[in-house]
């Protein structure tokens, strides 16, 4: 098994005329897979895997897997509320080359979302999964939040082997660090509090500045690794007002607009998010511009 | 087109070892066909939706078009966040008999999800699907609230025939009711609120509390078309601890557990929801006994 | 003791150079008094409370005594966090003829506030007040709310002898009227639901709309009490887009740029508050053409 | 003036009887002198300010001036809604010992609470307030939330000298460093994410924490000045129960519980506020002894 760490787009999925284009998705991974990204994310929250049918999102996952460098990981994400229907896809993205599971916690009864329904939901799912299970936690979109005991007791199920969390509380990403064993890998969500949860532990981050800056969050990490505290908070804080545009401020029809503009296919979201209209392009290419990504 | 109103539940989904139990919804519809019951909604919160796979969907909608009596509506919850999936699985419900198709507010993208997002979303629905389109609001399991004035925008689409509301939020609902034409059917979607939602114009209430008291809610509608405001309010309130039982305070699992206590089959809910314990259990039954139920 | 019940407005405070402006506060009065107003409440949340000085609100207080029409009723809002300061400041004010105190929750440590914390603190402010209490839950502003249990526990109390619901979810302020004896008085907070909580059994509503459309909520309540259900919600109807822009729309400055439009005296919100804008001025004005206000 | 740097408290107010107990503070101003706290904080959150009477606080103010060692910092929590009495208040304490004012974000109006509102008020404020002022964001207990951008536009007001963090936001709190002059101070408000907090910049904290584990705090921000991030990152977590125990489960009774046991005084909070039941004292000695404090 391909060790889980280092730094991960969620990648963007591109359409063209409101269909997956394979062609640009190719043109994409030839520029990715020249970096140091360790591995790749298909059918994350950036991109707009609750868009996609079915079928969809399985001919997406070959897709990715046909183009991308062998050595490198691939993580689907394959959850819902569903548990029948989140094993099911979990292994058929297996059969197509998934190396693990990033499974979203269930959250449409938000307020039964209490721990025993967390254990109850990750444990019949890991049990049936044939590929190691990733928890992922999305408050901002999910409107449920997973504390850090209940992480902590997921992570005794020997298919439970890390936790994605994408807030930007960095209280629950340490006690989540410190809570579970050391070969648990959580990793951070947001690039927005990269330099903070690699410092408190973290082994990496899946993140949606890695579509356009993939360099730059990789470099992030070695700075921490190395010791060079000050400079990975300062390549970091040069990118959070990109950060910030493509995700808080702009959402994915941003960092695709961030794509045109570096030279990765963008394009269109699909309905019913919309295209960033002029006047906010041409803010998003300044702070581009200001933070000498173009 | 069978006339959009009444009094509708949106019909518990019965399992037994963890599979549809369709001799047990069997059972129910023959208990609810002889009540005044105007129709039922297959496939809505209370019904699990989001815990069964797609084919069991399908064959949940043939199911209850089998047992239900021919004059009855037949609505079908069939939204999710993808468009296509949406309209796809409307289709198949209508194919299937679905008079309605009862679609959730889009909702992953939460801080995206702005006047415009529900006007495509929704446009792009009702333009594709082949039964008219009911709006579905429950902010406390989506996280997100659409306001009137985008109702209203939707209410001038042919195909968009009405809004289940089930926020408790009043004054929503009367807007709902004021800025749309006369011929929009605005349903109330909590018992809760019920008697207030009728007096202010709704055409109907789709409730879980109708699966275990479909006689109180018809009579509460009835008062109030009578004029008989005290009686409906005083009927309403009768209930009003029951409704929060089977809801806010202990969710499908009371829902279930207060139908089996009442001669209808409930049975255990689908993971990861548990079923009641025993001292709720028998805080359960105290209240229905307070309100006669029992 | 005058009875509780009826239409009373929570005054705006006027200011002329940032200062109390008590000429204008009696021109105010002059008109109001002649309407069919049961009372006045001073130091309410449109009055801009938080922002005045201890001393300053008590010269509100007797200012408005001498301008208010003898038979008609004086609420003062005089609730903090602090019991100590709520029962000094309830006292003082009733020294200078405020007939009730309402109190607003208290609401600092949110989390903390659950029953326990609200019985100890009503009952402590009411058992030393000189006046009876009538409770203030506003969500909006405090980010805590009161359930209709604890407050029917508290309706025991003697000197508390009444709510003020400025939440528009009617389901709570029907339950607050069910669960409490019938002389404990329910009034609604808030002009976009007062239809429904005056057909709910509530006796009377503080409005900030009662600023500036006396004569129609007034009506309102007539019409629900002569069993014209159908008038009361058209008039209702009619003054919700005029509510909703002094209050969730406009704020503060909007109910006073409509009150200077109207005849009144509004005038300058205080710092930090800031006067409407005139894009806002004109589409408010609008808005009180299209009510007929002007 | 004093350097605005290092670990601070924001002390407990000790009351026996429901009075403040000035020799109790007396007795726990004995062991603080001893510590490396760089100073005191007055009438924050933790110290129950919003149930004191206002005499009360300007009391304490003078009696932490007398106990407390003259070369330590004295900050004083001054803020409310009304601008007029936050500078009143502000400068009372000034004149008896404070150093800085620390001035909670404005709340009341919530959704009026935007950039130009905190602007207008904290530039009133700091334009006529003696001492300097100190922002203080504490979303868990205002309700409100201020953005980095506006703290970038007030550190420009040159009586505006920092502010004080406590959401657990490190995003934010990074970002508030990045957007303001290096002068400007960033402080930690919560001991949960203090060794990120001073990783990226901040200058100190004045945390809850701080009354019963004064040299572990100090200890932390010291080993961070060392660049020792892993001790620092080791010591911070092993005082995360602690910290969490005393301030989002137990709340301030939580934190006087603790101080009872380790040997300062602590006593009871005031109304509405109750002590710690037994099996929560139990707990939370239990969370001691596992830090190694007891």
């Amino acid at each position: 098994m391909k060790q889980l760490k280092g730094i991960m787009p969620p990648i963007a999925t591109p359409f063209v005329n409101d269909e997956v284009a394979f062609d640009k998705l190719a043109e994409n991974f030839s520029r990715w897979n020249k970096t140091g990204l360790s591995g790749y994310v298909v059918m994350g929250s950036n991109g707009e895997s609750v868009f996609l049918m079915r079928d969809e999102k399985l001919k997406l996952v070959e897709a990715v897997k046909k183009n991308m460098s062998e050595e490198k990981l691939l993580i689907a994400g394959t959850g819902s509320d569903s548990i029948r229907e989140t094993i099911s896809l979990s292994n058929d993205a297996a059969d197509r080359g998934a190396d693990y599971a990033l499974i979203l916690t269930p959250s449409f009864y938000k307020s039964e979302m209490k721990p025993v329904a967390y254990i109850k939901y990750f444990t019949a799912v890991a049990d049936k999964t044939k590929i190691p299970v990733i928890i992922y936690n999305v408050p901002k979109f999910t409107g449920v939040d997973i504390e850090s005991e209940t992480v902590a007791k997921l992570s005794e199920h020997k298919n439970i082997v890390g936790i994605k969390n994408s807030s930007e509380n960095i209280r629950q990403t340490t006690e989540m660090i410190d809570q579970t064993p050391k070969e648990f890998a959580t990793i951070i969500g947001t690039a927005s509090v990269l330099y903070s949860g690699l410092s408190a532990g973290a082994v990496g981050g899946i993140l949606a500045l890695a579509n356009i800056a993939p360099n730059e969050c990789v470099q992030i990490q070695k700075f921490v690794e190395e010791g060079k505290h000050s400079e990975a908070l300062e390549l970091q804080n040069k990118m959070l007002p990109v950060n910030k545009a493509i995700t808080a401020k702009y959402g994915v029809a941003g960092l695709k607009a961030a794509m045109d503009m570096l030279g990765y296919f963008g394009g269109e979201p699909r309905a019913p998010l919309s295209v960033l209209n002029d006047a906010d392009t041409e803010q998003l290419k300044q702070i581009l511009v200001n933070a000498k990504l173009i």
